[in-house]
């Protein structure tokens, strides 16, 4: 009988991180500073430990997993791989449909993948208080879960138009232990600048990031974290791939099309990555084609420019090599916050530049649609980040039933949708929409991007 | 090491649910009709199947569960058995503490166990449409999964007051295709009488029940289902209690207390029972103590009448003899809805009555207290219901620290608390109260309960 859920134990967590920079083809471009040059290590050191920026700058194939995070991870890990049994024949495909299911973390995303560890790394390095900013609240959750595990206060600047229209996310941070601020505040110099200019300013990620590095770069017991993007938070995400190797391996499988929703990249770069180095190795059983999914109303992979970039809003950070609509890019609305992004990690989007990975966008109705035909299958209710995985595996498994190819598929379901049923509703109510981002308005993009050097 | 979470494979689902009837010193008291007399089957098929009537008069020991059933119970089961080491090291209790953590269903909580045999034997029966009652929304979004797993529509009257400021919990029931409709609604005799008088009445959960039963006892294509309380719902819970021993037998340990919140009572049997089972059979390693746990605020197990009572507030139902603060009994603002119910299951009410099982009750804030250093320990938001459970677990484990007991603990998580974060909101702003049920009152309640024969 085929089994459902394939289950490790806990002495199945993998013991080392996936590091991709060592079977990159090309070294990854360096993060350059206004002036066009490398950015020093050194300048860095003032928001993130020693630990954390030589897992940033390493090209060690395999990096330890310190045995407390290890220990934290087993709260939840290893995370269950699926087969889709019900949706395959809900579909009639003879495609096989796998899942990872990462909602099952605390947070309910794969989040707490990476803040445990910086958690941890930061305790380590003496550091007692942690900022950063969060959207939606999916970041913040999972950090404020991290910090709470390891004695470290969790001081998140929360957008505040989600901290006044989205108040759950914020009780959960709070039940962790967290301490949670509407972005602009008056606790910083950027916010009270905002504020003195804007009282009802709603806020932005932007802003809410400004904050959150000003009381990072100011105090010397306070760092900051950030939950994408950065070559180390993709590298601790490589538990979720490395761990489904070995389920497929128990499973008698290996999977021809790997999905993953895509905003700064590091879901995907966690289930896909470690299935590339089986690729560069040449010990793949197959060639598996890795795609990242991302929204067309925030097409950066798909549509965007591949050029030196800030990674926010504001351009407070280093510059570097990634496919962008801009760093003044904002996207409309769209209900999947995680992807609602205007650039890629560095990582990701050079993997993408040598054709090494693909990306397809897919359009928001049809994700809200793929999301209810899985929940109605599998019982899961899908993060509105996951249905975009979803809606691409499903299109997959329905060109498979028309060719009648047995094809092996396997999407990362990247969290719960419970904290985002809203969004449902409006699918339901019909009042969701596509956005196709107009042609000429990513071309005008290119002329606003930082010049370098 | 210590292992953290206790898994077991697919093949571990139990194949039959343990009925404690068949160990009982003495045989259920029979539910009586408004005349005294024992109600016939007969009454009942108008809106219940056969198999399901059958479950609910057996005597049986073991009854085996449909192998359509274990498939869909393996979408999420069996649940993990935890041990909640870091909670033992944040309570320096020398105690050992476990959890079964009923979570992870689609649903978020136990209410799926019995859901899901109820619609395949409705289904097995040819019947089309189930209809049900939610107040916040639990049972309702358990039913409409389990409906959508069997081919069978779902209608489920939501209390008005709950459908307009919980909306979460009925896009859940959405998404997974059931209709839900405000209570009172025009669409029975009931709900149009309710309307007819009070044109904005917010609703209630007797009169969503006479609603849900007017409808299946008036089409002959569908029947009721009901959440809790009944013989054959605490019959489907045992799955909880068997997985979990088999979990200590791999652990290597054996409780010397279980806890779970109680209700109408379900959780609390299906836990609780099949240790019973140990004990009637004289072959438990130990005697262990069976502890429900009420709220302070509606109290019935530990302060109520054991009397022929109504299982509903407005009547309906045959009368069972059960511990009731009488059927008309309103209870106070109180946060874990689940909880929120007059009387307790008859088979419940009989064991304790023997002094088989114990019960106590907990006070609110204490219980959110609880929760919230469950949650800061082992990651995991806990449901208000399951908070009750912890609470009292957690003074158990501070009196072992005092005697120095190595006691082995163990409480069911029924559910985790994603959609209850507005009660957490409350009780970090200072707004939950306690309420303990004044003694004239519950008097007072006797001269209300019906009167038999």
């Amino acid at each position: 009988m085929t089994q459902m859920r394939i289950l490790l134990e806990e002495s199945d967590i993998p013991t080392h991180w996936y590091n991709v920079v060592a079977d990159m083809p090309n070294p990854p471009a360096p993060p350059l500073g206004p002036d066009g040059q490398p950015v020093s290590p050194e300048r860095m050191l003032a928001i993130f430990p020693g630990n954390i920026l030589e897992q940033e700058m390493s090209a060690e194939r395999w990096i330890p997993i310190p045995e407390p995070v290890r220990e934290i991870y087993k709260l939840w890990r290893p995370s269950p791989l699926c087969r889709a049994l019900r949706l395959e024949q809900a579909l009639e495909t003879p495609a096989k449909i796998y899942y990872k299911n990462e909602g099952v973390s605390p947070a309910g995303s794969h989040k707490p993948n990476t803040a445990v560890p910086q958690a941890y790394y930061n305790a380590q390095a003496g550091i007692k208080r942690l900022t950063t900013e969060t959207g939606a609240g999916q970041w913040g959750s999972s950090l404020a879960f991290a910090g709470q595990m390891f004695g470290i206060d969790v001081r998140i600047f929360m957008v505040k138009v989600s901290y006044d229209q989205k108040p759950f996310r914020r009780s959960m941070m709070q039940t962790w232990g967290a301490s949670v601020f509407a972005s602009p505040s008056n606790l910083t110099e950027s916010g009270r600048k905002v504020l003195a200019e804007h009282p009802d300013s709603p806020g932005s990620l932007g802003i809410a990031i400004s904050e959150a590095v000003e009381e990072a770069a100011g105090r010397a017991d306070t760092n900051y974290a950030l939950g994408s993007v950065l070559n180390h938070v993709l590298l601790h995400q490589t538990v979720i791939g490395l761990e489904a190797k070995k389920q497929f391996a128990r499973a008698g499988d290996y999977p021809d099309m790997i999905f993953a929703p895509c905003g700064g990249g590091s879901n995907f770069a966690g289930v896909a990555f470690p299935f590339l180095a089986d690729q560069a190795a040449a010990s793949a059983p197959k060639k598996t084609r890795l795609v990242a999914v991302e929204p067309t109303s925030c097409p950066s992979l798909t549509r965007g420019h591949y050029a030196y970039d800030y990674g926010d809003a504001s351009g407070l950070t280093p510059l570097m090599l990634q496919y962008t609509l801009g760093h003044d890019f904002v996207p409309p609305g769209i209900h999947a916050g995680g992807l609602r992004y205007h650039g890629a990690s560095a990582l990701v989007s050079q993997l993408l530049k040598e054709k090494l990975i693909e990306a397809v966008a897919v359009a928001q109705v049809g994700t809200f649609a793929a999301g209810v035909q899985f929940a109605r299958a599998e019982g899961i209710i899908p993060a509105p980040e996951s249905c975009h995985a979803i809606k691409a595996c499903l299109d997959e498994a329905l060109r498979c039933k028309e060719t009648g190819e047995a094809k092996t598929l396997f999407f990362n379901l990247s969290g719960h949708g419970h904290f985002d049923m809203a969004s449902f509703d409006k699918y339901f109510a019909g009042q969701l929409e596509d956005y196709e981002y107009p042609a000429e308005e990513i071309d005008a993009a290119l002329d606003r991007l930082p010049k370098v050097g």
